[in-house]
């Protein structure tokens, strides 16, 4: 069949809108139509040529959400109809990491997903003859895809796609950090590093679990406003304080309960982890730092009781938790709907990642 | 009352055998007769000048046993009679640490205990009338000491004190670090750096808990034979393969469930992190780094999974867990005797530094 899709040739240009080339559903593989897809930092990440593991040409997209329209044989878990989320971390729920209990990174087509292929080791995008890669085992960058199985996550019908699309990748990864990775606890003193979109969910999930003071820092004073509408209470700007992490240490009566590093930067990392209380403060990284980039801290942080951890698409299970995150937005209990700031057409895509990049934007989306 | 102690007039010097006098227990405090001390690493640490903390002169030695010879006003807990060991981390168990359940790092009186003070921030120790300071809030170098009553674990009187003594420190730091700390389940493979007596003591501990593969890592080869009688199953000689982390990886099939680093090199610690199972990994450190050193890493790989942890005195809750643990040496659960491979008399305790430091003894102690 024939899709609609942005095609990224090269690093460092802008997607160009193509009418590509689509083989149906392999063994165990689905194929959907992306009815709306969130543009991610990730993926311009990948397009500026800065991701050592970017492959070109690629459809790139990972935060979309849409309809099973075929399904390939094997499947048995999804049927013509269902509503959908594509996973970049898939669930197949037979491998060591899915048996372990202990992470939600399947690793069962991890090779394959990062040489931007099928399971099979092939794509099933081309044009002319010619292949194109998967993005992330999702490719949510074209109005039809293919995707695996166990990369499905399957929704309730009511939900609206340009708004749970971003339960794909952002709202996941900062709420899942909160409640899947962290496990705050009520009463907890929580410090967020980056008032972004992921920070910004990080805030709903500290709040949707009772945190206490939940402290926003961010060197951008305009994101005060929406922040404290999503459940900040404070809010330190570090050009304001002489040391930020005195000042958090002082705020919060010997440092924060829980950090959450939602920047990439590794000097703030070091930062995030040195506010936090001594003998049990934790502190989690989630934002992805430049190649090559070290953090650092003297030891004596860890064996006074602090731990230094991450987290990766929130610690969650796609396909058991992801579902429950889209009830909890349909029940009214976590906002998308002001995150979501931007929509346009596949055409307009390009204006999507500059609107981003300029920080205009939260969340622009693609509708199909 | 006058006492003999080996006294630490100054750093690099020899302790010196003293007749020193000794006040009597104030509120709270509990006059104790030390009948064994173990010779540590850390004293040796502070003895030499390396301690940025260190205070002089000061009666060290933080790793005794004895029997309460009188009691102050205030003391409930404790009477005449009892044997207890001295705690360098007590156990108040009604500050903000003590309170918090996710802590044995007991703060209420971190301060004067830093300064070489009792509570009440005055010493017991004199010389012609001159104070002498105590070191870490229990000065077993003395035949006589004052400690705190919530620095006193109440221990059985069957257990001899030329043996228990060890759990003060050592015994507890390295098995504790196992139960307490990294809770570690039964069927996890284990790493441990450094095969002193901490790492010995890991390795019991990770025996104990019924890990499976338990990998000692060690540059000197003569370590091996203790070391495999204490339930090392796997011996690695950084000395004799290319790349510890990946041998390590690959023995463990995708790397160690839990490491701990018992020997104070940033170097090691990062490999220790390394070695670690992606998805899950949890690195301990344990080892204490010279003042200023820090450690390094991606935050790649926290992020995918790894956690990067510390423990101090094992975690243990020291009027809690330390009875405990001499139980389990009396039971024996623990072998504590194969590493108490000298006793002294206290007017050799300069030779017991030296057999530290040569590496001939794993633990020597004192016998008053």
């Amino acid at each position: 069949m024939k899709t609609r899709a942005a095609v990224a040739w090269k690093a460092g240009a802008p997607l160009s809108i193509e009418t590509v080339d689509l083989q149906g559903p392999k063994f165990g593989e689905v194929l959907v139509e992306i009815k709306a897809t969130g543009i991610c930092h990730t993926d311009y990440y990948t397009l500026s040529g800065a991701d050592p593991e970017g492959i070109f040409p690629a459809i790139l997209g990972h935060e979309g959400a849409g309809i099973v329209v075929d399904v390939g044989p094997g499947v048995t878990s999804l049927q013509k109809g269902d509503h959908v989320i594509p996973l970049y971390t898939p669930e197949c729920r037979r491998c060591k990491y899915c048996l372990s209990r202990k992470t939600n990174l399947c690793q069962l087509i991890r090779g394959t997903q990062g040489q931007g292929l099928m399971p099979d080791a092939s794509s099933r995008f081309s044009l002319d003859g010619k292949p194109i890669f998967h993005y992330m085992g999702t490719s949510t960058f074209s109005n039809y895809t293919v995707v695996p199985e166990i990369a499905l996550a399957k929704i309730r019908k009511d939900a609206p796609f340009d708004k749970v699309c971003y339960i794909g990748c952002g709202v996941t990864t900062g709420i899942g950090a909160v409640l899947f990775t962290a496990k705050v606890e009520v009463g907890a003193n929580v410090v967020v590093f980056g008032l972004g979109g992921i920070g910004l969910n990080v805030i709903q999930g500290a709040k949707m679990v009772g945190a206490d003071k939940i402290i926003g820092v961010d060197i951008n004073p305009a994101r005060q406003e929406m922040a404290r509408k999503f459940g900040m209470t404070h809010f330190i700007n570090p050009k304001e304080v002489d040391n930020v992490v005195e000042t958090i240490v002082q705020l919060t009566d010997g440092g924060a309960d829980y950090s959450f590093e939602c920047i990439g930067n590794t000097k703030v990392m070091r930062q995030a982890l040195e506010c936090t209380h001594k003998g049990w403060g934790r502190s989690i990284i989630i934002g992805v730092a430049e190649a090559g980039a070290e953090i650092s801290t003297r030891p004596f942080q860890l064996v006074t009781g602090r731990k230094w951890e991450g987290s990766a698409f929130g610690g969650a299970r796609g396909r058991t938790d992801v579902p429950k995150i889209v009830d909890w937005y349909m029940e009214g209990k976590i906002n998308i709907d002001d995150l979501i700031t931007h929509t346009m057409p596949l055409e307009d895509i390009n204006k999507g990642f500059d609107l981003m990049k300029s920080g205009e934007s939260i969340r622009g989306v693609v509708l199909f």
